[in-house]
């Protein structure tokens, strides 16, 4: 019987020649990851193991994100323990702030999760590597010490659907409204404990960045994972972008491969979408959103900080300011994209319209720091979850959204059609080269 | 009797002839500026006072800087209550981040005070604009509170210390090491509610950001204000920085002044100095510091952010990186200072040493957010108090010094002297243009 590209990466890692769905599975780990906030749970659980090393320095990555630059005493003593950890274990892969940037932006340009890998990360969004065709999915800070322990982890086969992409991108629409729009189509529990996996035609015109931010929201359909096929795309992101040093291996999924369900979406027909509060599946297209009034924008994040974002953001921010009132914050996703749109002349753009640049850190997504809503505010952010309370009080209200959408927004002071800013021309030229440096 | 400047600028805003030392009077003033901490408590009183309205719409500044981009809900309701304040009040000088900066750096740079000039901030380094030739002090949210309802302060009439400086500074030193070296000499309370009135041909060796710097931590020495005499410099970057667009009236002592105490300074003397904990007065020579591991270092502040600071500290990181394990945070002190730096390329060096750079805000410096310390961690910094926690943890140290030994330890790991990484004649081609855009 035929297997998805999922199942056949599991059944490789786990040794076996096939795999079925529902089966419990142990599968080897090329890559194990954690930040400052689930690290220190998981150290502790590595601690009453009673072992005293990890089962190989180079497969570990710990990443201080979350609360970084530390907000408070506490963020501190988790960074102090994670730093303490990594260097007594010898891990090569701890990146300091300011040598690095939020973990699910950093792996993918370290090269450090290549096709073909399995990765698992203790932060839901780690579904994001499957942007380069490899199996990656968030986990506990448990599963994440017997990780650093063992090398190894337990699956259960997931079924899959298929999301066969036709046609291309329109306009402003990027990425971020071909997973708004598939969640708002499935529901937030559309794909629960399910691979989804991209393929059709519509692949080849998604640049790397775009990929990024669909498989990064996989987990908000409730999937176990979000893949991708490997094309020369994303060949060239791994070998020339993130100068890879490992081999790697390309899977297909059968043609035979059984699917539970297939999902054409013409991406042709896309508009840019917002999602409104409190879940990321009440989505409405730009042109049915009313009249909401904004009080911050957030443009960043592990979903959309990427190069292509950025350039997006600054294309509508250009010669014009944030709205009087308003707080318009920028997050680049790592050191290396900060620096790429400061040499591209995009933080001076983003200056001049009084947008704060801030230095990577996941921030205000998940209502860490550097702006949180009091009572009754309102943000638009390009992040992942709108839950209620998710970026401070909870009474204020988050609305999800691509890049483009925010900086018009931020422009105008009420939810915006970035087309009434500036003209859609622009967009094809500026995802030509998303993703490279 | 022959008056200092202080008390000149004093009885002019008094509508006396004269004024002694001692004599409490009630001063007209030109600029009455509250931060998103001291603000809040302010309207309170404000509020109780039953008045609705402020004395003057354009004499009143509120820069919401200390815990923005708002670090948790109460910051953020904090400055939902200024922000509303000042557009119920009609408050044109209401900065919002990202149009904004520190309030010590921006509030000189919008030209809101100018040689003069009487001002009160409820903070305690509104002492900075003495830089100017104009009175500033810090007060209580409650004198700030009366200032917004009537335009009026009083004021006890302070005695005066003159610091009569000679030569000029060399090497790496900068108006940092002035402040220390003189809070060293005359301790955290050699000049408890006096003038620090600097003067004597070594002024005019000192840029406007050194001054700014040295009149900033006159508070560090008890000091009421701090104070420089107007010299071209001065009216350069007033009119043509600044673009400062009130008339000015420029103040100068009396021959017969009298003075409490003369302490002459020989600037060529200074060499770096590092303020131990947990006193800006415990202060050594770069060459007696020791051996001192440093876990985090931070460049900005309303002490040091400005272009000068960081120009000094790019020099130094010019070509180098943080050593592992460190942390180093770069605070440019306004967004037009963020600008700048970017302009010139130090940004990118910046970033290529691994250097977080975040956008203008006290941050870690009052142990807001930012890079806040665990237990036994030591920073080494620009910023101007190294009392017991004041960057975190009650058992974490910080150590004060110039933005040039600041870069420096960042890139060995421990306290170390500029010249042992960058020789020194760089400096005075640093200093050249300082605070100019």
């Amino acid at each position: 019987m035929g297997m998805t590209m999922t199942q056949k990466i599991l059944a490789a890692h786990a040794g076996l020649e096939s795999v079925e769905v529902g089966q419990l599975i142990e599968v080897s780990l090329d890559l194990v990851l954690g930040n400052d906030i689930t690290t220190p749970v998981a150290i502790k659980s590595f601690d009453q193991m009673g072992i005293d090393q990890v089962f190989d320095q180079t497969k570990i990555a710990i990443v201080p994100d979350h609360f970084t630059p530390n907000k408070d005493i506490q963020s501190a003593e988790q960074c102090q323990m994670i730093r303490k950890f990594s260097k007594d274990m010898g891990i090569v892969n701890y990146f300091e702030v300011g040598e690095m940037g939020i973990e699910h932006g950093l792996i993918p340009e370290k090269g450090l999760v290549v096709p073909g890998d399995v990765a698992i990360g203790a932060d839901s969004h780690t579904c994001t590597y499957g942007a380069l065709g490899a199996f990656s999915t968030g986990v506990g800070s448990t599963d994440m010490a017997a990780g650093m322990a063992t090398g190894k982890g337990w699956f259960k086969v997931p079924p899959a659907i298929k999301f066969n992409l036709k046609g291309s991108l329109q306009g402003w629409t990027s990425g971020k409204d071909v997973i708004l729009y598939i969640i708002g189509l499935i529901g937030v529990d559309g794909a629960l404990y399910k691979s989804m996996e991209f393929c059709g035609e519509g692949v080849a015109s998604l640049t790397m960045d775009d990929r990024f931010t669909i498989a990064n929201m996989a987990i908000e359909a409730g999937a176990k994972n979000g893949i991708f096929p490997v094309d020369d795309q994303t060949i060239d992101y791994v070998e020339n972008y993130a100068m890879a040093t490992r081999q790697f291996t390309i899977y297909e999924a059968d043609e035979d491969a059984i699917y539970e369900q297939t999902i054409d979406i013409h991406l042709d027909q896309i508009t840019s979408v917002v999602s409104f509060p409190h879940l990321p599946e009440n989505t409405r297209n730009i042109e049915a959103v009313g009249d909401i009034e904004i009080d911050q924008v957030v443009i960043g994040s592990c979903t959309n900080g990427r190069i292509q974002d950025l350039r997006e953001a600054a294309a509508i921010f250009k010669d014009q300011k944030v709205a009087k009132g308003m707080r318009a914050i920028v997050f680049p996703v790592t050191q290396r994209v900060y620096l790429q749109a400061l040499r591209e002349g995009l933080i001076e753009t983003f200056i001049l319209a009084n947008v704060v640049v801030s230095t990577p850190t996941c921030g205000p997504c998940l209502g860490g720091h550097m702006g949180i809503l009091a009572k009754g505010e309102r943000a638009l952010a390009t992040t992942n979850r709108n839950f209620v309370g998710r970026m401070g009080h909870t009474e204020s209200e988050v609305y999800l959204a691509s890049p483009a959408v925010a900086a018009a927004t931020a422009i105008t002071g009420k939810i915006t059609n970035p087309i009434d800013i500036v003209a859609v021309n622009m967009t094809r030229e500026l995802k030509k080269e998303g993703g490279r440096i």
